[in-house]
């Protein structure tokens, strides 16, 4: 197969089919062969302008391929250290640090001071790569230290591509949250019944939660949160209607950890004003320039409120997320969430199609014979 | 000696010595004779009128007695499961939860439904009590359940009773913070060098702190922090001016911890703005109105910023507390911080003057000899 990407220009907001030449590996490079990979929100966020984007950038990092070869005759390790072989199916940590620099030694690789990250504004650094390095193409090629992980046969490639992005970041939080508060019987509110909510949702099911509150505007969205573990949905993203619902169900306390995974204004100012007193807060959605909130440092420290941001994930949320799946991939329809599927000539009727539908995930994937589509 | 108590007349703001009968103990109950309570900077918020107080409120929180005797013929045990005995000195934890309501039962008893605070807003409250419960009276009932400590032999009533507020405060600061990050080698900012500002300064330093930076406008208090382990004194709470010392110390990158004690909006936003990456803001200062500080949900997410905020202790952190001064008192110079010493009769003096100069502490002693004092 001709070895190919569809770059996306950010000023025509197009994509563009190019031909590339077989990449030349340089040490310790792998290339994999794609096939599949699912559009994020943040591609859409760059696709609308909300993004900047490097001129010859190739989206899509929520990607999954098979190992067609590396370059050099040593062993290279998966991120479990087993030595990885060709055909296997992967997929491999977004972001990329350098192990040395001050963020990489404190457990925060994904702000490393070199970092690399496939399929996003700085992917198109192909200056570190011999080859394209988003899932808009046929052929990826991995750089050194790239964390690998083999997908669980459990999975499909549309199931195993969203833990990528979605499924690790849902997983960060999920860690983060643990170091300070138990979601065993705790009650919580998600806002924002997007690929992060809904594995939310998922998450904090299997973890324990008693009492699972989902809120979007979008009723449709809200309910399908139901067969993911949401125990009350709110189609809604009022904060007075929202923080009604939580005091009725806890003796009027609030919830005991909110995260947002909208990112708007309301909902981050929702998920502060509804959790309880000693409450935790996790703010993950706020990825796009929004407008100030307006927060009383009073009401944060007489309600000894803790708030965390999240951005990204690390290598070993990755891994956490993989096997959150591969062990509840028959307890929640993930199955459903990947609504439609591309071929990879069909990039640009992909992300139409995503924008102006909102599925929770739409696919593509190279071998996929091109059927036209109706945007 | 003839038992009286100094109220607080919140509309007059004066205080007015007041004989009180020998109280008649119910059951449970502790008597104490009090030998010093030291002032802190919430008793002068209440003083000047920006937190509010019951007509008869016994102000004075930070307390330092010894048990008189106690009702009925059965033990009670200290915190640490120890009978108390007769003639001991002791302190005890400032808020009393019912161990039973949900906040009690999460890690949360100064937000118990039902808390009873001594020396507080709520220490009027004489209804749970049969005799004064504030440390502006020679002699304190203690309601059944008080979490007591012995103070160790090697600290003076002075040294010993802001443990009860500040030091117990900073404690649960500490704890908190170590939940999620680490303070070993870290380089942290402290806004503010009141009480609570030069004990974090101590026990972050102990705690193996490498760079500590105060920031404090009364140049005065800055320096004084030199001797509790600041590396760093800036005479200022110019933000641009804070944030610029402590890049020049951190390779551009920020404090990886910040812990406001101040509480103005512009020592919040400082914490905040100042932080690294991936780094922790402490909110300790903030237990009176202020403005709204504007936050950018974005700058929270993608910065991946931990922001706390802490009211009160836990009877726990109050046995650090000791322990903590028990290790250090002969490293830091605790004992300069009590400048001035009233009898009880001078109270309101002991309030003008705490107010007019301001100094970390000064302390009221039942038994001190009635000396004029020129304010």
């Amino acid at each position: 197969m001709t070895p190919f990407t569809v770059e996306f220009d950010s000023e025509s907001r197009t994509f563009h089919r190019r031909e590339i030449p077989e990449p030349s590996l340089r040490p310790g490079e792998i290339l994999i062969r794609v096939t599949c990979c699912t559009i994020c929100g943040s591609d859409l966020h760059t696709y609308n302008g909300r993004r900047g984007a490097p001129a010859d950038c190739v989206l899509g990092h929520e990607i999954i391929g098979e190992i067609v070869q590396w370059s050099g005759s040593e062993a290279i390790n998966d991120f479990h250290g087993k030595p990885i072989r060709v055909g296997q199916r992967v997929t491999w940590a977004m972001a990329v640090g350098c192990n040395e620099c001050f963020f990489c030694r404190n457990n925060l690789s994904q702000k490393c001071e070199s970092l690399f990250k496939y399929g996003h504004e700085s992917g198109g650094n192909h200056q570190r790569c011999s080859g394209p390095t988003g899932g808009l193409s046929n052929y990826c090629v991995l750089i050194p230290g790239t964390p690998l992980i083999p997908v669980p046969d459990s999975l499909t490639d549309e199931v195993a591509a969203p833990a990528n992005c979605a499924t690790a970041t849902v997983c960060a939080a999920i860690r983060m949250i643990k170091e300070t508060h138990a979601i065993r019987d705790a009650t919580l509110l998600i806002v924002g019944a997007g690929m992060l909510g809904l594995n939310a949702i998922a998450q904090v099911c299997e973890a324990g939660a008693s009492q699972i509150v989902i809120a979007d505007p979008s009723g449709a969205r809200a309910d399908q949160a139901r067969a993911f573990g949401a125990t009350h949905c709110i189609h809604s993203g009022d904060q007075s209607e929202i923080e009604s619902v939580l005091k009725s169900i806890t003796n009027g306390r609030g919830a005991d950890i909110t995260m947002d995974f909208a990112g708007v204004k309301s909902a981050v100012e929702t998920c502060i004003a509804a959790v309880r007193i000693g409450g935790c807060v996790l703010l993950a959605g706020s990825v796009f320039p929004s407008a100030d909130i307006p927060i009383s440092p009073e009401f944060i420290v007489r309600r000894i409120l803790t708030i965390r941001g999240l951005h990204n994930y690390l290598p070993i949320d990755l891994d956490s997320a993989l096997q959150f799946l591969d062990r509840t991939v028959d307890r929640f329809p993930f199955a459903d969430l990947v609504t439609n599927t591309f071929s990879l000539t069909e990039a640009q009727a992909a992300f139409d199609y995503a924008n102006k539908h909102r599925p929770i995930r739409v696919a593509v994937k190279p071998e996929r014979k091109h059927v036209s589509v109706e945007v």
